[in-house]
């Protein structure tokens, strides 16, 4: 690929008192290759941070400046953080929104500090959906696997009620949409997908939906419902790359038992393209010596943000 | 190990018109360096299925007499299999019962065909629960991880009513007897284990039940309530070999994700011992040629029920 044609790519530099800003600098040089970042952040901070961490700043390492000096405090919540850690994300959001990168990939935030700094958002996802004004979907995985949540950050008690054929057919639709895949398969929602209604009967409306769905793109492309505990076995894997899971736990616990270093976040269904690393800010090892970092999360967030960039050319 | 000192199992045969006869004796001179198996036939019927499979019977093959011969009919749910299999289970546990047996391993049974034989019974959980007139703990796993459910084949919608402090204090103090282990996993209900009651509050009724049980034993063996998305992550599962789920899909779904072929399904909290393989009849490759049938989980199953003997002794 030669430098003109990778495409450039926001990094959301996450809270500067946790681990994102050192994977960032380890990482450069293998994401360069697939990519051209430009790291929302700004000299100061960036020389402060690469001090503390004794690393060097890569000379090609290119900078979107955000405002607010202050001093970093290995992991601890702080205000001034959480505040610069939101900037850096808004930022990116508007370098992709006026076409000026191709997607963003955002770095860890820290919830406690942006609380701390007043933002009245939980996470990335609460911020994009407000900002576009759309449903975006969460999707997370790795190249072998993809879950998507039909529910996510609900109580287990709330789900059930949630599980109905209108809102999950405009929810596949919407996913087919944003993975253009031809082969997807939906779980139930109960143990062994109801055995046919005796356990639960919320499978009927998973299988209106799955009917209706494929019906309106005129394709077989849907499969389910799945029964949930086999679904991700290793035969079940060999038939589908793309899972829609009815609540949080069902599709994340598989996935992180399988793979959890590899995993990333993808945000679908809005105008830009947003992934992310599937971990957090990590506070307990932030700046510390004698360990070293795992970037596979990061480097995969940036190869799937490429990735869906070219799907989307 | 001398063989006097090796412990009899009895196998329940399985249904007839299923896998199971095949796995028994392909499996035989494997099983036998850890047991000496006691075979819930009879030998026309063992004979006939030889016979069919084109297999010879080991010399050492021991039986114990089922009566009841019919033909077997290769992967049909038939009455006369179905009433056989359930009388072979039913000798396995008198034999085990009467202590002429240390413990028992079955084959699979098909639900439909016992039902075809007028049998009430949906599985051996359930046959176990009524004869012992004991709450049997169902328990799934493998060497590397062993998931106990607190519910079963319970709806999804009626499992948050389900967990409170008294039934799941007593279920820990139940599981923690049966395997005798001083690190015990237990598992939240809710995404993030409610991420402290923002996403639901069962979490408080297990966390009391985890403190009740923890102060009952007098020793710090119960952890949680872990967040259930990551609690069978690759760390995680360093720290723990047994984990109480909440629910069913919640721990096997990444129990079959990571030990498909390899897992087993125990019977504890009862006055005897049973260990069982973890998938069913198959009726649709059963007795068929050209292809090799999986004895892993059998064997397993087989080794488990010898581990817990010793453990009991």
């Amino acid at each position: 690929m030669s430098l003109e044609n990778k495409p450039k790519i926001a990094i959301s530099i996450g809270d500067l008192n946790g681990i994102g800003i050192e994977i960032a600098l380890l990482a450069h040089a293998k994401i360069s290759k697939y990519c051209i970042p430009i790291y929302c952040i700004n000299k100061s901070m960036l020389k402060e941070a690469a001090k503390l961490l004794n690393l060097q700043i890569p000379e090609d390492f290119q900078i979107h400046n955000i405002k607010g000096d202050f001093e970093i405090k290995p992991g601890i919540v702080t205000k001034k953080s959480g505040k610069f850690s939101y900037d850096s994300f808004c930022e990116a959001i508007d370098l992709a929104s006026k076409n000026r990168v191709s997607s963003i990939v955002t770095l860890p935030v820290n919830k406690e500090s942006w609380n701390k700094a007043g933002i009245k958002y939980k996470g990335h996802t609460e911020v994009l959906r407000d900002f576009f004004g759309k449903n975006a979907i969460m999707m997370l995985g790795c190249k072998k696997m993809f879950v998507s949540l039909f529910t996510e950050h609900c109580a287990l008690k709330k789900v059930p009620k949630k599980i109905n054929e209108k809102d999950l057919t405009t929810f596949l639709i919407d996913f087919q949409k944003s993975v253009n895949s031809n082969n997807i398969a939906v779980l139930g929602l109960n143990p062994h997908a109801s055995d046919n209604g005796v356990l639960g009967d919320e499978e009927v409306e998973i299988f209106k939906a799955i009917k209706k769905a494929n019906k309106i793109l005129n394709e077989n492309i849907f499969k389910g419902p799945l029964v949930p505990d086999t679904a991700f076995s290793p035969m079940s894997r060999k038939n589908y790359k793309y899972f829609v899971a009815m609540y949080h736990d069902q599709g994340l616990a598989p996935l992180k038992a399988l793979y959890f270093d590899q995993s990333i976040n993808v945000s679908l269904n809005l105008p830009i393209i947003r992934t992310s690393v599937d971990h957090g800010t990590a506070f307990d090892i932030a700046y510390k010596k004698d360990r070293k970092l795992n970037t596979k999360s990061y480097i995969n967030a940036v190869k799937e943000a490429v990735n869906l960039y070219e799907k989307r050319k």
